[in-house]
């Protein structure tokens, strides 16, 4: 089986560490970047199953690091870190790689939300509200030029990926009265816990499972992102699992401030994404299969005739472009690499 | 294995025919009724795998009986017939098996629009227009009355009858200003007939698949059925196919007329379903897996604070109270049986 | 929803209780025997989850009964107890149960090997050694008369219920030289305990899973079952785990101790199994949806002229016959009720 | 989108045509050669679908060129061709091609026995038995050197490349006496023309499905393959479909014509597979998805003391390494390319 000397790219290129590289997330970042000809991984670190070789846990991503104490973070000379550990439990561990002269990734809530009072509203206190101004949001089609310079980036959740890029056209245009957002994912969203009443096949095997009605903390993201956006919106948020591994669609319903001609609408998502190297624009409706282990966003777009409303579908890969793509493509621009490198 | 002598219930009961017993619907119609102990079954027909026996189709079903040319139709001496077969298809059977006296369970989509116009813009032209006035709309829990005496029975779509039953108390009390229906249903919902665009596990397995936008001919069927109860509204309606078999989930945004407190949203659904044998207010957001295999349907409602909007979500087995044992449940009606016989 | 007082068959009836079941095995047989018209089912205990209904737990079951202590298995007057604790804490339970006259189902290993010494080799110490002798192997199809009057029936587990099935005309015919039984199953044989090594949808999903290669605790309860019937054979047995939830495939290829012709082993299994209500012999090979929530074993037979083995398939749903339907099918016969009551 | 411009390494490489790329087979050595760096994906044929881009058909293989009609084999300047027709109508399209001086790969199983009395008992009349000789049988780790000069390389079945990669270092060692292989695989094995009774997800989504008993064709395949190793045996060879896409295990049960001590039986496996670059030996039984959409072959050999046997299960991703990836590796050696090139 490889051996550690046979990393791609490892030679003279920045030093990344994985922090967190156990959970789905980390795993597939650490994927992402032995692989990567632009990057040289340097270590792995985790809570658990410290001394293994991650491709013991994960033998597909033939991974042959092993996982290092958390206090290994202190340990190594890098460059980049991709932080994946849960929210709170992230803030700390992104200081102190700040301290040691690190650009993180974070891949938690921690730095997500523009507002400390929303975050705390809806996660408890934060760990580091002084590491907050040195944040840029992680969705990378909208905030590309600041990621390029950016200290810490917040990688966006899921849903928000998928939700945003389906609906900025709309947002930047002013056209958002109203919006439905009936987002659906496979379960490796909910993470490598096993537990009985999610990910348990015998639990989501022939079920569709609707979560957290009306208390979705992605629902805060969104609204946030949209904000800036210039939509002062409330957005109808509802989650549900499928019983799949990756994907996630976000179907969302939206009230015009104005009747829209269908050439329009369409022109107006062309307009907004063209050049884009991972957002498209399908001419039917897509599903996740068309995204599947991919950093795309998939966007249908149309007019309903009948009720007067707009309705766009959005597929990603929740675990790619929804997690841990995004942020090889967002490390990308910090170290100032093509934007699709790795992730073609 | 079982011979047909075995079959429970059969002597001196009403004489039942299920045509077009090879595709799902008719097919489990066909096992419901022969393990029912108040209907013999007498017949089947189809328009394939004529002279097999259904457990060879079906070997789960156990139903010993061959399929027969739809000839057979008029072969014998029956009571009650359920029609299986597509729209437009179903239509001339129906007026023939009525023409021979026998009460009829339509699960076609022939008779379930009480306009023609309607029909006619959705479907194209009827065949048998002279019968609309002796139909009636089987969804039991609204027309229970009518259904017992009918001469034909429109079994509803497997969208309307999650739909209507999660927006009837709203519609009622002339709550609904606005209504979005995002439906998610696994692939028996898209027949028996296998497609390497749908049904294919290749293809809808690790996938979530939209379809029809703003084009799903049940809309008018929802819209018309909420008409009667007196809200006039559109509604945005839009399915999608996620990887089971048997499931599906109409998750329900209503924008209120006027703000509703949550105790009075309770009370609404309390006072609207008491004493319904099939209709379950749930404490937690249902998953279509609790309603697996069963005639139940499975509400859940919440008021949203923050967006000021009604979630409703509605679960039920779309094959079961979907379609074939709504109607049987209509079957016991029409024949002054327990409403539940044979389905618990 | 249904009230306690809604259960079926419960005046004077014989008294059961189910102890252990918040499990899947326990919620099934609960389940089976709530809506047997020939019990009543008086109470449930559990480990976990007390106080809370079962239908909490299993929404599909409707089972409105609360999970009381496992104290309460001593509160309660009953005739019979089905026991579904892990192997080791099952036989002191049993035991206290047979200490106040109940006949007792165990459906762990406790009771399953009659050698002490092998179920010392595989599960450690037994707990109960004294009361082996009054146990009955529950294979029903292998020991009807004995089990009718047991006072212990320890229930089959569900890779011996498929491969001795299969394999027992050849047994008792003398006619296995050697034997390789190749099972798959779905993960609810795992149990209810998720697992992010198995049972997790993110890690089962896409994924055959071989395991406990050479050393299935199932291997010496087969051996001593075949034993039984005259055949002393090593048995080759592997287990899998395939990403569906119930069903159950034992692939069975046996080297027969003379040339065998077809039609001669077509007859051997149709004698063998005539008159069986749930032995059912197939014209083509089985899948496990044919068995999928039934209590039947469904079984398909050829003479290999290539090789000149012979192959039998054997379809079952492990949690059904494979565990807790049969369970009810040897309740039935203890208590004098038709052996198939409550299971068709 | 991506136009045809993208295509990375087509200046100046090798010039291939993939004929028959519909089917999933071809669609997936269209999309790895087209995004391989040492070849031209120079044009795709098919007998449906003419016209439209393959990305339509397969969104996420993301491959622009369109479908031409089979006439257009004969129209391209090409250095190689991958042909994916089904048996019987490749032969005659591999013919023409090597007409015009192409090397050809062929998917299908029309080169693959070396006997034509064999393949004409299983497939009947050859089209191109004059063909026969040019061909090289394209498991790529058993006749490296020949496929690196051949015209014709006929690529394994998918079953074959598991189960002569699991059984190989025990053929050629003289060591099998007898051999049980019994696989498993997903629906992709069964190609891309859905079919009601097996690959539709309400047929095939919780079930486990034994097909074809004593009578695969993959049997004198591998058969004739361990021949060449000098084992003469008689297989017995079992197939069944389970619910997942892709994804193979060959479990193979060996009894051994001397006892064999683990360790020897190790170290045979690790010296026949050391530097191989697709075959890993595993310390614990492998999963399918240790090798989802990869080149590898994973194998756990054990041998299990209590029966004197020999297990060996072996995983491969069938649609990969067991058609189209493989394709890939033989087209690497027979262009002198890095074995692995494009595959890792």
């Amino acid at each position: 089986m490889s051996c550690v000397a046979d990393q791609p790219g490892a030679e003279g290129s920045p030093r990344v560490l994985v922090a967190g590289a156990t959970g789905f997330a980390g795993a597939l970042a650490a994927q992402l970047i032995w692989h990567h000809p632009g990057f040289e991984l340097v270590a792995l670190t985790g809570r658990s199953n410290v001394g293994r070789a991650l491709q013991e846990l994960y033998p597909r991503y033939r991974v042959p690091l092993p996982i290092e104490d958390p206090a290994g973070e202190r340990a190594q000379a890098i460059d980049a870190a991709v932080v994946a550990y849960p929210h709170a439990a992230a803030a700390p561990t992104v200081g102190a790689l700040r301290d040691r002269g690190a650009r993180v990734i974070d891949l938690s809530a921690d730095f997500r939300l523009g507002s400390l009072a929303t975050y705390e509203a809806w996660y408890g206190e934060h760990p580091r509200p002084d590491l907050l101004e040195q944040a840029v949001y992680g969705l990378t089609e909208m905030h590309r030029e600041r990621i390029a310079g950016a200290a810490i980036v917040a990688n966006p959740g899921c849903y928000p990926t998928a939700a945003v890029l389906a609906l900025a056209p709309l947002a930047r245009a002013g056209l958002i009265a109203d919006v439905v957002v009936d987002a659906k994912q496979g379960v490796s969203g909910a993470g490598r816990r096993a537990d009985e009443d999610t990910t348990h096949l015998s639990m989501i095997g022939e079920n569709i499972l609707p979560y957290k009605v009306a208390a979705h903390r992605h629902t805060p993201e969104i609204e946030e992102q949209l904000a800036l956006l210039g939509a002062d919106v409330r957005v109808q948020f509802q989650a549900h699992l499928v019983p799949l591994d990756q994907g996630e669609l976000a179907s969302c319903y939206v009230t015009p401030t104005r009747p829209l001609a269908a050439a329009d609408l369409q022109e107006l998502y062309r307009d907004a994404y063209a050049g884009e190297p991972f957002v498209e624009l399908a001419d039917a409706p897509p599903g996740t299969r068309d995204v599947l282990a991919t950093n795309f966003c998939r966007l249908f777009v149309a007019a309903d005739q009948h009720t007067g409303k707009v309705v766009v579908l959005s597929a990603i890969d929740n675990l790619w472009k929804g997690t841990s793509s995004q942020a090889v493509q967002n490390l990308n621009l910090m170290f100032g690499r093509e934007e699709s490198e790795g992730l073609l």
